[in-house]
């Protein structure tokens, strides 16, 4: 998510989510803090929103129940928000605008914003020029350039054009990609490698994509077409997902190749591809649990073909590893290897962001949606093409940065960062929540209850212990009964007439040397006192 | 760990450790389950070990506690397993002996061993060839081809070519990189990307690799001695290699290049190597922490270049990239990904693979240390070779398989599979710790405690409510009061005079039900009755 403010007003372009880094045990999701944002509301005029996926539209959900202010995009980016927003009992609530590429629109007082088509792994995605008296800024959104797009609709090069002629101050560039060489390949390229394999096999085809790469569902039903086959769709998202792409029109199926689980089942395997989620080998997925054999309704039949057409996302190759391996072992022929052609990048490559800064010719280049090392070749990229190193900032989460004619300078810093939402709370699961998750995973954890008479301290009861993810307590009642002992000489050692908060320190010490002597393991340990 | 068992006798092939997957929590290393060889241990005459990697010697500490029979090795590999066994105070009770390839033993009164020298990412590795009354089973060891290896020992295909001569009934071939098509290239060719990088670097270059590539490690002392630099040598595994290494003559320091952490403290930049362990990201590694800035002797400086010489290992692909990133923001050029050059595997590819099966020429063939999909890519090389499918067999973990001259048989499955190492507990973590340290790690854990009077069941103290890893104590004071209102309710309602079990089964359900329609959670629910 991105803020553009200028005198009184702001404008916003995406509130996306992330998922949670593997140290966020139980989060679910992860969402911007946009307290910086909340505390500024009455300045901010609209939401502007490049296209659906998750890391653009995830949060708004969160955001706009704080903000609740104008959202602009495209038909389908909508769409797909509409049924977060209906999910969550808030789309009444919402003022949801369509716009469409090439539109302009006076956002606030002094800033218009112009939209214009790029290509990426979502249709209707679109980048944003926000025109302002301190000059243009060309936000390029997430893109690739697409020579022979599925839908035909080519980058506008004539528009970025115009914006360069016209002067832009900064260009903001998707750099996920910009330690790639070259081009991206085109996507309909995917839909030749598709097709074949939909020529070739002699059984059926379950091939697994992310559900909201419409353009590729499309080439899928297109080859099922000419090969006569008939297409299930399989998965919560990719129904959900096919359905308003259907209804929408972005999807076509004249040919009337798409059916469901209970059509395919009559069918000869040659007859029959699958379309499924599961791509990232995710453990819950449709796919995995396919290759589990623990599908409810479908399972592996000797002589499929299973094409990932997808690349692992960064922390999911291993899931995808098992799945492939497990899919071997049900007899399928798998093809997975992104040298097979059945998946190409969403995003830019070096040549492609090049192109990006020859058309803009900015004075201030950004990069945007990358790592840090994204950014870094990003910068050498644009060092490579003349523009001096102080106009290429790398711009960290909360920085505040002013971009003028003159220079562009780090102002300020507001609050920002990471919000964890698990379940219902947001933000109430921190770092204490956190390492205490962590400690409990590691070694699990003790407790150890006894009561003491009111006043005079004496041991009424106990000390009773109970662990859980320690040890295998059936067969630990060795440990378990020398654990009661230490505490038991604690007690009698020490006294129990000393502030609590004293025997409960000396307890959670003695035990957990004890434990660790016995064990080499430091679970938690919760000494709890009941006074009778 | 393979065990090979003719008439009377057992010999077992290497005996390594896995490290745990991630839903081990908590878990160390993962030993094979040696029951079936602790049974049978009267017939087991050896222990014949083909290199010094952890996944081939790492569970020998734990396996030779049990079974106590004469180990064999190379030089290096057992200098290695000594290390371990010293740390566990078993060196004098185990037996171990020297071989080197080319070397014949009668292991048996059957079996005769024959070691033969390949190429790996380790030094010393050997292949070998077990000559049985069956017939002769050549096991590869891990292996690729290297005709230019950097200690110049080439793998001895004409003792290979012997062995097909003579009739080999199993080729027992590494399938790791089955996948991959063509050669895998000499170690050299990274030592001469190295020797570019140290000689183009203006300040420090600093290197990362796995601690055991010894040969990796003798290419940057060669290279730093040409480009007038010293190496200080950084992270406990890499620095306890490096000394058995040069002990033993693996390492060459002819020029006295190496120095310690002090040594290269008083050089200017451009005169310094630093060799780290980290090559994978591990968060509590040196290079980790030192890209963290939470070194305590190191930090890094502008114009410093980090190399990391190794591949992520499926799973690390994370780690190496924060770290990598983290290493950018603190100025570092950074060389990571394989297209570089610094990197090259230590298995072999297809055509090595094909030449392998090619000289020995083998009744069977049996793809091993892959994953399945590797077995499966194997497979087909074998089968394009025209070895008949029913010849190669992909074994399971834990099938005893009867070759002879007639067929490969698949007779019995012996007790096999995972034993999992947690601090000093071997096999004591199993599925039900496992799955509570799971589910303590998403939503943590909430105690509820009260007193009973003996006989009435009156409640004389409590309930008391503790939790950890749930929510926030702190900002939860209502949620903490209102959960212990709904136990007191229950208990009201339902009378404290019942079984006990009855009485924490009720309160469990309640109080589950209650938090998850409150936070959407589900922390572990732990009723403990104290009887006064």
């Amino acid at each position: 998510m991105f803020a553009f403010e200028y005198d009184q007003e702001i404008v916003v372009i995406d509130g996306g989510l992330k998922f949670p880094e593997e140290d966020m045990l139980g989060v679910d999701i992860v969402i911007p803090d946009t307290s910086y944002l909340v505390e500024n509301k009455e300045k901010i005029s609209a939401f502007l929103i490049t296209h659906g996926h998750e890391d653009h539209i995830g949060g708004l959900p969160y955001i706009l129940k704080q903000i609740p202010k104008p959202v602009y995009g495209t038909k389908l980016t909508l769409g797909l928000l509409e049924g977060k927003l209906r999910e969550k009992g808030m789309l009444a609530d919402c003022e949801l605008n369509q716009i469409h590429p090439g539109m302009k629109l006076q956002v606030s007082k002094h800033i218009e914003a112009e939209f214009f088509k790029v290509n990426h792994s979502i249709p209707d995605t679109v980048g944003i020029c926000l025109r302002t008296p301190a000059g243009l800024i060309v936000h390029s959104g997430d893109f690739k350039i697409d020579h022979t797009p599925v839908d035909g609709q080519v980058m506008d090069f004539s528009r970025l054009a115009r914006f360069g002629d016209e002067g832009v101050l900064t260009a903001m560039i998707d750099s996920t990609n910009a330690e790639r060489p070259g081009f991206t390949q085109s996507e309909t390229t995917v839909g030749e490698t598709i097709a074949e394999v939909l020529r070739e096999a002699t059984g059926r085809v379950l091939l697994a994509t992310f559900a909201s790469n419409v353009h590729r569902i499309q080439q899928v039903i297109d080859a099922a077409a000419k090969y006569k086959r008939k297409v299930a769709v399989n998965g919560r998202s990719m129904v959900n997902v096919v359905g308003i792409a259907m209804e929408m029109g972005y999807l076509k199926d004249s040919h009337n190749v798409l059916t469901d689980l209970d059509g395919i089942k009559k069918l000869p395997p040659h007859k029959v591809v699958l379309l499924t989620t599961g791509s990232q080998g995710e453990p819950m997925s449709a796919l995995s649990r396919i290759a589990n054999s623990e599908h409810r309704r479908l399972e592996i039949l000797p002589g499929d073909t299973v094409i990932f057409a997808a690349n692992p996302i960064p922390g999911n190759e291993k899931f995808v590893s098992r799945t492939v391996d497990n899919l071997f072992r049900l007899g399928a022929d798998v093809i997975y290897e992104s040298v097979s052609g059945t998946h190409v990048s969403g995003h830019a490559s070096q040549e492609e962001i090049k192109l990006m800064l020859s058309l803009l010719r900015p004075k201030y280049a950004l990069p945007i949606h990358g790592e840090y090392r994204h950014c870094i070749h990003f910068k050498k990229l644009a060092l490579n093409m003349g523009i001096p190193e102080k106009n290429i900032p790398i711009l960290k989460i909360g920085e505040m940065w002013e971009l003028s004619a003159d220079a562009a300078k780090h102002v300020s810093t507001v609050p920002s960062g990471q919000v964890l939402v698990d379940g219902l709370g947001i933000g109430d699961v921190g770092n204490i929540v956190l390492r205490d998750r962590k400690q409990l995973s590691m070694d699990g954890i003790m407790v150890v209850v006894m009561s003491l008479e009111k006043g005079s301290g004496k041991l009424l009861s106990g000390p009773d212990i109970v662990s859980r993810g320690f040890v295998y307590v059936r067969e630990s009642e060795d440990l378990m009964s020398e654990s009661r002992k230490v505490v038991r000489k604690f007690l009698t050692e020490n006294g129990t007439n000393h502030e609590w908060s004293v025997i409960k320190s000396g307890i959670r010490d003695v035990l957990g040397k004890f434990l660790y002597d016995k064990t080499r393991r430091h679970p938690m340990i919760i000494p709890i006192i009941m006074e009778v």
